[in-house]
Formats: C-alpha cells, structure tokens, sequence
C-alpha cells in the first residue's frame, strides 16, 4: 500500500427531508449567499424554491447565478466569480449536478483573486483561499459534492481541464435522494457511467501490486452502480435505489478508492474531456464509449486485473485470464447497452476523420494531468478502438 | 436506506515514515501536550523516543501520562485529567492501542470540566467540548483513532462503558503499519477480531432492508480483516498485509459502515464489556467468544443474512439458507481457532457458574445503551451458549 493522506472534510446529511437543513448549515459560514444552478430543472421541480426560502428564513441573503450547462464553462465561472465580488458574498451555495458544483467551486477559489481563475487550471497560480462551498447534490454522478475537484472548459481554447485542492471540499452536502427522481433514464445512466468509471480507472491505473482492501470497496462500488442504476431506470420513483446510487457515487470519488493506489491516472476521463470540449458530448455518454476503446487497447496488458473484476462483478469464469477479461468487456459492453448508452464514436455523432484533432486536444491536457505517456499516437489507437 | 449524517473530520497520514509528521501537527494545535501512552511497548520499540523528538524538535513541550493497560481504567483517565489541567496542556498525544486512545479522549474532554468524567460515560452530562487530540494508532484494532467512541472501565463499580460523540475525532492520525510488527500473533489476531467484529454487528443489526452498497463494503471489511491477519501471523514483518490490516480496521469503525443502516446495535460488544470488566478477558478474546454464541443463538432469525455473509466470504453453498448460515457458523469458528483465538469460555477461565453475574454486569449497560431487550435471561441464554 503506498503512503496516503486520507481526509474528507465535508459534512454528508443524507436522506429525503434533509433540504431544510441548507439554510442553518449555510447560516454558520456566511450571511450572503451566491446560489449557483443551472438552466431549467431546478425551477421545474420546485427545488429553487425551497432552496431560496430555506436560505432566506435563516436570514441568508440570495444573490442568484443560474444558468450553469453541462460541460460547464468558464465564461459562465467568470461572471459568477464579477458576481460574488460586486455583490461581497461570504458563501456559494450550489444545487445541481456536477457542472454546477464545479463552477461554483471556480466561483469560490476565484472570488479571493485579483487574477483569471483559468490560471488555477493551467497550473499558473496556487489556490490559497476558497469561499466557504455548500452543495445539494441532484444528479448521482460527479461525486464532486463530496471531493475537491473540479472541471471546466475554456470557451475559447476548446479546453477541458481539471484538477482538484483541499480547499475546495464542501463544507457541507444535502444529499437527497428524491431530487434526482425527475432524471431522465438517460441521464441516470450517464450518472452511472460517471460512477463507475472512477472506480474503474482507479482499479486499472494503480502501480500498486497489494490492493486488498481497495480492490474490494471498488469492486463494491462498481457493482452497486451497476445494479443501481438498473433499478432507477425500472422505476424512477425506487427510493432505495436513488439512494444507492447517490451514495455510491459521492463514495467512488470520495478519496476512499484512491487511498494507497499510489499515484493513479484517469486517462478516460482525460480523452473524454476533448470529446465533450470539441463536441459538448454528455460527459457519461462519452465516458461510455472512452472506457470501452480504453478496455480493449489494453485488454491484453491489464488482463488480470480485468479478469478480476469480471470474475467478481459478473461472477464469470473462463478458462484463462485472457478469455475472461475478453468476456468481462462483452458484458460491461452489454450492460451499458442495457441501459442506453452509446458504446461507440458513431453514436455520438463523432468519425474516424475527427481522431486526430481529438488526439491532439487530449494530449494538451495528458501534459497538465502529468500523463506523458499518452502520447497523440496512443490516443489515436484508442480512440478508433471506439470507433 | 435511512437518512444518516457522514463526517469524519479526521485527517489520516497513512504509511511507513510519517511519524516525524507528528511533530508539526501537533504544533498546529498547542504548544504543550499530554503524551498519552501504555506500559512497557511504546518504550521497548523505541517508539516513545521517537516521538518525544518529534514533538520537541516542533516546539511542543511534552507533559508524560504513561501506565494505560488493556481495558483501561477510570481511574487513570481520572489522573490524566489532573494532570492535563494542572499542568494546563493544550493538546493530547496519544500514542498505542485502542485503550490509550479511548483514555486520551476521556482526558480531551474531561480536561474541559469541573465534574467527573464519569457523568459523561453515565448520561448525567454532556460533552460540550474537548481538547484537540492527535493519535499515534500502534495496533490495528479499535478505528479508535478515526472515529468518536470511546471505552472505560469504571474500577469502583466494575462497569465497562463506552459512548461517542462528535467532539471526540482526533485532528490528526498518524498510521505507520511499521509500528505493529511487533505485535503478538496472539494480539493481531484480537486485533483483527475486534475489527471483523464491528463490521458484523453492523451487517446483523440493521433493520434497514435494502443494504446493498453497505453490505458490500462490510463484506470487503471483514473478508479483509481475515485475509490480512493470517497474512500478518505468517509474516510479522509483512508491509502490505500490516498496511492492510491497519486500514481495515480504521474503516470498519468509522462511519463508513454504518452510514444508512438506522439504528445499529452492538450487542456482541455489550456483552464482550461484561467478560473485561469481571474477569479483565482482552477485548478480543472474549469478542470471539461472545461473536460465536450470539450468531448461534441468533443462528435461524438471522439465517439470510448470515447465508448471505457466508456465501459472500467464504464463498460456499447449501441447499438451503438454513444450512448455509449454520456452515458460514462452522467456517467463522474453524478461522478463529485457526488464528488462535479463544472459542469457548472455557478458553477463557470462565464457567457456567458465572454466567449470572455477566448476565447481571451486561444488563446494566444494556440500559444505558438503549438495548433494552437484552434482558439477563436473554444474555444469559446467549452466555451458555459459549460455554
């Protein structure tokens, strides 16, 4: 097990009824709130109100940011940032899915600055401070309500970067599962993916040979997204399994996976970052087909430890490693089927001719996240494995 | 699942060589502190040297407070609060087993008032704060170094109590798996069976019936806790199952299992207090003991879950659940007479004849930890069989 600091600082209140606790919980941390949301959802089902009155009944006053996207931008993350300056916020308050999360995390480190927060991204300048963040989680996914990571594309270079800081945690997140019950299937899925895949990069990526116990809380994780997600799609409405998922996503990128994996890498998330930059692909959706190219480029190399994963998520046996880990990736190819996600680049609108500005786009940011192996070749090989 | 608060505000530096980190965390907090520790190992390993240096290299003056035995005394925790405010210390140190932690924040909290400590152990007053507290976990056992629980034995009254609160979180622990190579096969294993324990409390006692994410990390939890203690009694100086076993036992305590599962009891615990208390049993020991006799009397009402477990763990099958619960019960014993822990009463000096005092002593506690259906005939009923 390699050296590891494990520390989660923010507070989970978990469960339906919990929202009414935002406004006492935000209350401690500041009396001026920034509240960061997206476009429509939030409005339509009734959750901006009871935010806005729980906040304002504890005497939080609400200056409003709405109109976060999916892929989340960083034109959008610099008027929030003029926003909470103008208006002297003390608090961000977000409600949303990753995408708000993340900007409102932008919002809070970049608020202390005189200089751009894209400078934070491309590694020219340290975060320092952060306002405090509070969060109501309402997609099962990003698990960004519950790490110190985040984000962003730059509107104008059509770059997609991230990076994380302890600064950046959440003080506090209300996890309700009934927020996410007005999902589509589709998204829910999306959601699933974005779960799981942190937990199977994880399990991939790590140098370690000795992964006992973190093999079996992924393995756990994987398998409950799994499941979870196929019980949200049957019925919406199955408490039990929203709040399966919610947690099993807040848990997979939590810290917990990661502890004593040593130095691990995401290069699934890093190519499907040019996928949504250059082609505002859904982040699961191009997860999906990333991590199927991403399995069969290196089926062969990383046999045994696919093959571990098959044999105790599918519960499948084969002969040899080799033809299990082939068999584990047909049925992770059938699950994500199942569920309605697309598997290959065609699906998403996307051919063989766009590899190599996407390999390109990839590599600018496999530089930044310290992945020097992934060079535009290597990509590229990848990529029309997803083809 | 039920609605539940996570936070484990503990921050956790894990591996070989972070011991000299010690010095500088603690500095964070005072400037003087009280060194908590045990009797002779902390000397012997050369541990207390190490961290005295550590500490007063950073500028913090170390006030001593050794002589912590297994199942600590009041007693103690009673002095170490004298002199933690007569010398006005404005941090703790703890350094060794679960015992020593579990003094250490008696002494955190106590330092604070001008009553006993005693009425918070009996409900008579409640923690309103406590003195930072940094650990030196040297035993891979209790989590008590990342969670808020702690346990005294009353010398007066021969009661063993134990509670938590939120206040009681260390700042700061530091797990070195190094420091347990000296461990006794014999104490790896109580240690391993204190953690194991935990989390099968956890799995029989929910009254939540949708588990799915819970279980499956209570199961890597406790099929890790065995796979790492026969890999630590075969090879004391094994890094990666010492690390192994460490992490496994501060997880399995920690809020992580219990998150969601409503109300959870821990009878086997109640009961183990009662052998420690009358008869100063190690805590493991009689854990093994009591674990045994309580899955036999709960054998049939809890037979799904249990089959569950067994199928899971031990990977075995039966025609029915039945019979899968009571085989799980049959490999669960073959293991811990494998690691040599004790299975009996017998084992442990201890006869029919004094079942109703234990009955009696359990009782007590049984009150005070809201288990009112342990009634004396029932504990008793559970005691024979351990016999």
């Amino acid at each position: 097990m390699h050296n590891f600091v494990f520390h989660i600082p923010t507070k989970i209140l978990f469960g339906q009824g919990t929202l009414p606790a935002l406004g006492p919980e935000t209350a401690a941390w500041g009396r001026k709130a920034l509240l960061v949301y997206g476009r429509a959802s939030l409005r339509r089902n009734g959750l901006h109100t009871l935010i806005v009155e729980s906040l304002q009944s504890s005497g939080v006053e609400v200056v409003e940011h709405g109109g976060v996207r999916a892929n989340p931008l960083l034109s959008h993350a610099r008027e929030g940032v003029a926003k909470a300056k103008s208006a002297r916020v003390e608090v961000i308050v977000a409600a949303g899915g990753g995408s708000v999360i993340d900007t409102a995390k932008a919002i809070a480190a970049g608020a202390l600055v005189e200089h751009d927060l894209w400078k934070f991204f491309i590694g020219k300048k340290g975060i320092k401070g952060a306002l405090p963040l509070l969060t109501v989680p309402t997609v099962a996914a990003s698990g960004s309500e519950m790490n110190s990571g985040m984000v962003l594309t730059n509107d104008q270079t059509r770059e997609k970067l991230g990076f994380g800081h302890r600064l950046l945690f959440p003080k506090v997140s209300i996890l309700d599962p009934t927020t996410t019950y007005t999902l589509s299937r589709e998204y829910t899925a999306y959601g699933a993916i974005d779960a799981l895949c942190h937990a199977v990069e994880f399990y991939l990526s790590t140098s370690e040979p000795e992964t006992s116990i973190q093999d079996r809380l992924m393995e756990g994780l994987i398998e409950n997204a799994m499941h979870a997600c196929n019980r949200c799609q049957a019925t919406p409405c199955d408490y039990a399994a929203r709040a399966d998922l919610m947690w099993t996503a807040a848990l997979a990128l939590s810290g917990l996976t990661a502890a004593g994996l040593g130095r691990v890498g995401m290069p699934m998330h890093l190519i499907e970052h040019s996928l949504s930059a250059l082609f505002d692909v859904a982040h699961g959706a191009g997860l999906s087909v990333v991590m199927l190219g991403w399995l069969r480029a290196h089926r062969e190399r990383c046999a045994s430890r696919i093959a571990q994963l098959g044999r105790r998520i599918f519960a499948c046996s084969e002969p040899s490693e080799q033809q299990l880990a082939k068999r584990t990736l047909i049925l992770l190819e059938q699950w994500l089927h199942s569920i309605g996600a697309p598997t290959t680049l065609n699906h998403l609108g996307i051919s063989a001719a766009d590899i190599p500005a996407l390999s390109e786009n990839t590599c600018a940011q496999a530089r930044l996240w310290r992945l020097h192996d992934y060079t535009p070749q290597r990509v590229a090989a990848i990529l029309s494995l997803c083809l």
